[in-house]
């Protein structure tokens, strides 16, 4: 209740924003050593929105915030801040101070926080935690990374399937221990095994006397512990899932997982796939110059390669463009057009394989369709380019070569755009990994060779 | 329980993807006319993968299996479907149907299917509601597109401020008129304003007699009506939300948002930004051949006019390229290598901005750190390019000019690729619609003019 709106009310279009007056408010505590005033700024705040401005603060002043915070720094900030940010914070802060800001942590999230970390902090921080918490996270590293057993919390609520509903709520009022959040109660058979889920608004109006199994869900979606957490994200978005169940391979209950991880997820895989298409890295806003630079040279230095490639076909044609110069004028056209031809199927191929709408049943229509649509396109701009080729250059042949091409490389653009992704698809590469590099490189290569090399056949 | 999990069990990548088995079966039931088996099909599948099955199989097959389901057609189904093709659907399909299969459905999800209708065929669908349903709709409807409004349900569950636990489940246990699902009861003060929510974990492990209010969630947030949904969804994510109360300008409790609603938009936003930033627009796999060229076009026809502005920027150094015809074959890798750079920063500010990571209090020092790694990216390739550049053609000053026109290029993309999709955000427009096509002009232009106008000055 005593929420303060990080809003800026003037701008409904900045609402959720971190406020300025709240950075500036921040800076001042900072300026003057205020911890108190620090301390009761944070009290008001969601740990998502301490974590925001961390990230939005400069690296200096980031480390001031920190060290004037000390004891009372809030483990769910940590687990809220971008993952190079947080390793960053937790290099750079005493391992006892880590460690206590974890200990209110469900363990899904210590578990986030510490995987990355080498093995000895990582010991060092797990000491400040509870026996069973450090068990139970300890448990969780076990699993390979990216899977459900890495996502999952161990805090679960779980009732045997004779249990009545007024045995049910007698239990969790007396027990101390329940998690901080749950949404289904997990009915397990006495070897453990997970039989069907009761959401709470089920037990909640149903009498007392009601045994548990009468209201089980009929919807009802184990997660296997090694199951990708890509997949648990789409299993929770396409079943509108709040909570599921995560069993081992005996198919024993060993956690759970709730919808925010899923959508943090989800969120995660979006991202990439952009960032991927684009040919960037794992990058936030708050990576240094040089660890940026270093993050995109690799994208870039496979760009040139291709560019290169690229140009050894002009070069090819070096006495074709030195007696028609309208040749070099001409031809980026040809090869833009296929670029951006190519990459919109390719993203809408690449988006459709990852919500799995691509798939064995329909990917030989959607392919035909997408070199029919190259074909379409190709022969409206063929149309329109030529008429510029020809009013330009005032040469009919040179508007026939361009409009030929055109038609030629928007056709490859459809078939390049969806194969290239399908294909690493199924080799079982990240099909976003196609990025408009790759794509962009087939389509340079045949627009500058189908233009130039049909300008040496029918100009010269 | 009697759940058919759609997935491939040999293939751990492919879990969740409609099952080939599946689609033949379906194909037999409607080649052979075989309502009941389709039914019973059915019956087992969820709805989403029912939705599935009706988007992967070709728009003929579509129509079969609509007709042979006719009477039993799941509202759910409709729900799940990609919109174009749900309005589609719906036009296909006799009104009074689309009207029967829409009476179990929640009113936010009727408002999301009948929101596009022309309002005779809207009138003659929502006949088929109860009165009290239609009234909400039709109040849901009176909000603007993309608003809070139009994402929330009127169905929820409050109490007042004066009510005990007990109290509480009792009149759950006593209502018929529950909602199918609900995570919080919203607390409500005599003019219907909402003073906090209290989530069913806490009442289910509460004793009878406490009152409500001392369990109510220190986490409160409304949502007010006109809120974009897009804010909606970030607050969601942001705060890790299960369901917030909405409210209208007198403060008054109108609706309620779950997580599931927000959750589609957060995935619809991703799914949008990725494909403006490709140029394509709102396309889905099942859009028609015509339909899907239609939407391609005006991005193709954009980016040929920058295309052609690139091409007059060449052709003003036609004799400078007839003297060195190896410009010809070197300029795409300048216009390129600024391209892909630009694109990368592009990206990453688009999405910095979608998720309001990228703000006032950080512009400036991003905005320096872009033209930064531009540079310092520019200096190692214009070394590389130097080199090639002096290899290839053995002329030590070209490589000068090709590595002097890549360090002004890439400075010129990270410059480009910030502040573009920056003012667009501050003038309103979506930042992502400055898509690769807009950037690329920039870095076209630039690298051909730079490149041919210091070879015209430094070669000639």
């Amino acid at each position: 209740m005593s929420d303060v709106q990080p809003q800026d009310q003037e701008f409904v279009d900045h609402a959720y924003e971190i406020g300025e007056n709240i950075i500036d408010a921040v800076r001042s505590a900072i300026g003057t050593g205020a911890r108190g005033d620090l301390i009761s700024l944070f009290n008001d705040l969601h740990p998502a929105d301490i974590a925001d401005i961390l990230e939005q603060v400069s690296a200096p002043e980031r480390m001031e915030i920190l060290t004037l915070w000390g004891d009372d720094i809030d483990g769910e900030v940590l687990a809220e801040l971008d993952e190079t940010l947080s390793a960053e914070i937790m290099e750079a802060l005493p391992d006892n101070i880590v460690g206590e800001a974890m200990r209110e942590l469900d363990t899904d999230d210590v578990v986030d926080l510490v995987e990355d970390m080498d093995e000895p902090q990582q010991e060092r921080v797990l000491e400040a935690l509870d026996t069973s918490d450090r068990l139970a996270v300890q448990q969780s590293l076990a699993y390979a990374e990216e899977t459900a057993g890495r996502l999952m919390q161990r805090e679960l609520v779980m009732a045997p399937t004779h249990w009545t509903v007024g045995e049910a709520i007698d239990a969790f009022r007396a027990d101390q221990d329940l998690p901080d959040r749950f949404y289904d109660v997990v009915i397990v058979d006495p070897k453990m095994e997970p039989v069907g889920k009761v959401p709470l608004h089920s037990l909640i109006s149903s009498p007392r006397e009601t045994p548990l199994p009468e209201i089980m869900d009929e919807e009802f979606r184990v997660i296997p512990v090694n199951q990708s957490q890509e997949d648990v994200a789409y299993a929770f978005n396409q079943y509108n899932m709040v909570s599921a169940p995560v069993v081992d391979e005996q198919n024993r209950l060993v956690g759970v997982i709730t919808m925010d991880d899923a959508m943090e997820v989800l969120e995660e895989k979006a991202d990439e796939d952009i960032k991927l298409l684009a040919g960037v890295g794992d990058e936030a806003l708050t990576d240094s110059i040089w660890g940026t630079t270093r993050l995109r040279f690799p994208w870039l230095a496979v760009n040139l390669v291709t560019c290169i490639l690229a140009s050894m076909v002009i070069s090819q044609f070096s006495t074709t463009i030195e007696a028609i110069v309208a040749l070099a004028v001409l031809m980026p056209i040809v090869a833009s057009m296929g670029g951006n031809a190519g990459t919109q199927t390719l993203t809408v191929t690449v988006r459709a394989l990852a919500t799995k709408d691509l798939t064995r049943a329909n990917a030989w229509r959607v392919i035909r369709r997408e070199i029919i649509v190259g074909f379409f396109n190709g022969i409206i701009f063929a149309v329109i380019v030529g008429i510029v080729g020809v009013v330009w250059f005032g040469t009919p042949m040179l508007g026939v070569v361009l409009a030929l091409a055109m038609v030629v490389n928007m056709v490859v653009a459809g078939l390049a755009g969806i194969s290239i992704p399908i294909v690493l698809d199924k080799l079982g590469i990240d099909p976003a990994l196609a990025s408009s590099a790759f794509v962009t490189t087939v389509t340079d290569i045949v627009g500058f060779f189908v233009f130039l090399g049909l300008a040496a056949a029918l100009l010269l």
